[in-house]
């Protein structure tokens, strides 16, 4: 079965060079010194492709947001480039708020896997040029929240129950107190769409990486059996109308013509729901990945459809009832 | 394929004794006069059953205002009575607005197949009983309106393409040139709900009954052309919205796990459709018959559910559903 609580697991470590000015202040020769820097060390590391934001269309630069390949503010920015690996689990961000932030990708819990891709290719730029970094403090950043070990390890969690139960307040608060957050799917003042969150470590600060990756870890491992408990419990309390919400949502994705990203999202949530509880078995398909594909800038990309919502939303229809029915198409 | 466009037709015959005040001011020996005289006029004509309203609980007397088979009016009156043919093809109402009236259903259209019904009862009931009748003017009924023939003559036409395009009103002026009438399902004053909607003779006087079924006949077969004109062009316009409703409501109608007869009448429609421009074929179903079978009373009387909202909202969904999938249950 697919795993759909913990949706994927991410880590990134922010950098900056060191005798350089932060993004917001830096001209165009050091612009240029961190891409070439960030270029020489993946060299041998990896085969990625360089893509300069001025370089790109509104669609290229939205596809990779899309894909969290990149931060809407780097594709906002005017100096901002980003290095990303061909199989896209690593990204190297350039002139975000940072110099250089490298992050790395997994699905499900995976932190250690993310963690040791990033390590790589740190130790290369490391090797390769010399960083800000402060003796008692550690790595300097930008913004104070990441200084130490400029990492945040992130895990991306499904949490239907503890949403719909409105307890996740409650957990924000328990997480508080482990100096860890929870929020919005997209990070920082975004909303928790499709019932998606965010748990990280809040500080960077005075504390080891191996530390912040267990900590999340345990964190998520224990998010994931509170979700669990709650949600059959929920199910035993509303077994029909639970039951009517996932064949309902599974029914109009194998049938609906014409459907917009916001209802997919929605009735992906009951569908995940229903597999989660046993209710219906798609092991064929991921439907995160399914979610994701469908995004209006992805869709355009992979289907070659027309860029109208009208196509989209059609084309969108059409994918997800023959992906969902096992049809190649 | 089933006929949706004309559901069904009705014949009735209003009609009153001789000398005997109408049911607004009858006394009870003028009330058991009418229900002897239909009685006995009735006795070797069919097997009927012979229900007082004031003998039947709500259920019973709401089961039969559901078929259809007595009016809202006749259920709410003190001294109503009813017999009706067990084949439930023919009812007689005693006391409503007249002393008596006879009516007879058939499916699709076939007021000829009716009114011959009603006739013959007719025959049976005038040898039997002297009816109030005028030479120059006809039968005499409580309403000006009935009389004459004392006949209306009905089809139940399912209208969804005039309804969107809102062209009811049009046909409604065209019709009444033709002293006929168009109206909501349950006759005066009713909404057309589920785009269902009854024509009818406006007048019953100075005119024959062979003439007044020969005028709704043809009148009902035109609209039946229009009707599906309208469709199939509103369907090559509209064809991916409509097919993307279409589907969407058979899906839910197959999945729902709790379904209430509002949201079925909407989603039967969106699926008569589908059948009607041969989007979806289900020709084991009526689905005129299933929406009937699924009204509140109806159901209760057919399950045996309980007699909650949402214990027939469910008894509901379960019945729709096996139904359609051509499970016995």
């Amino acid at each position: 079965m697919m795993e759909y609580t913990v949706v994927s697991s991410r880590v990134r470590l922010a950098r900056n060079l060191a005798d350089t000015r932060f993004p917001s202040r830096a001209s165009l020769s050091e612009v240029e010194k961190v891409e070439k820097t960030v270029v020489h060390a993946a060299k041998n590391l990896f085969d990625a492709s360089f893509y300069r934001m001025s370089e790109l269309g509104d669609s290229e630069k939205n596809y990779l947001v899309e894909r969290r390949l990149i931060s809407p503010a780097l594709a906002e920015s005017v100096y901002g480039s980003a290095l990303i690996k061909k199989d896209k689990s690593l990204s190297v961000m350039m002139m975000e708020e940072d110099h250089i932030r490298s992050q790395s990708f997994a699905s499900g819990l995976d932190l250690e896997t993310c963690f040791s891709a990033v390590k790589e290719f740190d130790l290369a730029l490391r090797s390769k040029a010399s960083l800000a970094f402060d003796k008692s403090l550690g790595f300097l950043t930008a913004c104070p929240t990441n200084v130490g070990t400029g990492m945040r390890a992130s895990v991306m969690m499904f949490l239907p129950a503890l949403t719909t139960l409105g307890k996740v307040g409650e957990l924000e608060e328990e997480l508080k107190n482990a100096n860890l957050t929870i929020r919005g799917a997209l990070g920082e003042g975004t909303k928790a769409d499709g019932c998606i969150y965010q748990i990280s470590n809040g500080i960077s600060l005075g504390i080891s990486e191996e530390t912040i990756i267990n900590r999340v870890s345990s964190a998520a491992e224990r998010v994931r059996l509170i979700e669990g408990d709650l949600l059959d419990a929920y199910y035993s309390r509303e077994k029909i109308a639970l039951e009517d919400a996932v064949f309902r949502a599974y029914a109009i994705l194998t049938s609906a013509r014409i459907l917009s990203q916001k209802e997919l999202e929605g009735l992906v949530v009951n569908v995940k729901i229903g597999t989660m509880l046993g209710l219906i078995s798609i092991d064929h398909v991921n439907l995160d990945e399914l979610t994701f594909m469908c995004k209006p800038f992805s869709l355009v990309r992979l289907t070659g459809c027309g860029n109208s919502s009208l196509e989209r939303d059609i084309t969108r229809a059409n994918t997800v009832r023959n992906i969902l029915k096992g049809k190649e198409d």
